[in-house]
């Protein structure tokens, strides 16, 4: 038992110094915008995840053909700006429309025939907001991942080859467990190219690990699944949501608005 | 595939209304200090949890005859205490004992011998700071809880018919997975006597039912057990903090100080 123990210890000393020793770039997940100020952001990407339904909305209306996104943090700023530049103001508030606004945050809305060419102008309750956060604590490089476009997201991080945060929009400050499967989804891909030492991000791959192949029937486990299936039906927005690359894009973040690339 | 999804809608949704019209009490999972402040304390049971090592160290010293465990915040003031009633000052700083302290924050260090009918006076880098946030916040009843006590935690909870925050004390306010783990060992037991309506309770306990059996072979994935273990070499320490009911008391918060029920 003693010897047991010393072996694993001296393996793991190894492979911590190791770690250490490269010169991989770091990983980190962050739980929750409450707990972005503990990460150094400067010198990362920084993906911003609010997949129920945030940023599988921008991955769906950017791979439908929109021009942008412009994702603002209020209902009245959406409404200017969309009149301002002719573009469609969108957004929710507790999983319903933003009052005063015609669409909402539902992926399935922003069809080809729909949004190609058109700017969508986003205001939702933790996503944009996260974005905002990653802005405000100068992130070196902020784009949006959500299932629909997993592998463009890891496909980015891996070809920059910088240090990297995966951001978690939760709700309301809240942890919740639909967007730390997504962070565990792309820990899964791209974890040995990078020096993860992280409880957080170690976590979030073994809940994605165990669950990879049935996200969706694992889906009524969560919190966030009530609100928007219970309340508003919207079981078909929860499977676009949780299945990959659906919209592979990549939105990029750049001087106000995210765009595919 | 549509009617499998709707049985699973229908029993999802029959499950979460028969929750909500329960009289059950509620139980959360507050993953670290900075996100305690999203939970109503005022009426809970807050479960201070800080496994590596403060709360195994105060179930230690209690169980082993210790009077009681004055948590205090600063060195200045744990000597002072400890000089003014004849205790222990001890605590940590960063995993080794704090500048100006003879005794550390070691489960280990406090035998029978040593501290029977002493009153421990103890500062630790997390799990004091969080016991005196859930004071600030007006919380109900305070207890601590680790591995060592996890019987006497579920035990009081079972008994009291309260609502329950199970906080944990992370590291630095990040996230940690002992602590997690601790979260998920209680819900594993109480779980049915609760409404449990939380992703960080269902995650926790995810984590714990997957490794409930090797624990201490699990360990050398903590961020945690390579401050204590690499820099200090105190692997019986984890292993003392990871073994249930070797020190099965019941700290209780009252009037400044845990004392054993």
């Amino acid at each position: 038992m003693e010897e047991g123990a010393f072996c694993i210890n001296g393996l793991s000393r190894l492979l911590y110094f190791c770690s250490r020793m490269s010169n991989k770039p770091t990983l980190f997940t962050s739980l929750s915008p409450a707990l972005l100020h503990l990460y150094d952001l400067s010198n990362s990407i920084v993906v911003i995840i609010d997949v129920f339904r945030a940023t599988s909305t921008i991955a769906s209306a950017l791979h439908n053909g929109a021009r942008c996104v412009i994702p603002v943090d209020s209902v009245p700023k959406a409404i200017e700006i969309s009149k301002n530049i002719g573009g469609i103001a969108a957004g929710e508030r507790d999983g319903m429309i933003a009052e005063g606004l015609q669409h909402g945050n539902s992926p399935l809305e922003y069809t080809r025939d729909f949004i190609e060419n058109k700017t969508l102008v986003l205001t939702t309750t933790n996503g944009t907001r996260l974005l905002q956060m990653a802005l405000d604590r100068n992130a070196d490089t902020i784009i949006s991942g959500s299932f629909p476009n997993l592998s463009a997201v890891c496909d980015f991080i891996l070809s920059e080859k910088k240090n990297v945060v995966l951001g978690c929009a939760g709700w309301k400050d809240r942890f919740n467990l639909e967007d730390t499967l997504f962070a565990g989804a792309v820990i899964h891909r791209v974890a040995k190219h990078f020096t993860v030492h992280c409880d957080s991000s170690l976590m979030a791959e073994t809940m994605y690990a165990k669950n990879k192949n049935k996200l969706v029937e694992f889906a009524p486990k969560l919190t966030h699944y009530h609100r928007l299936v219970e309340r508003f039906g919207l079981i078909e927005d929860i499977k676009f949501c949780l299945t990959p690359d659906l919209a592979n894009v990549l939105p990029l973040y750049n001087d106000g608005k995210l765009v595919a690339q």
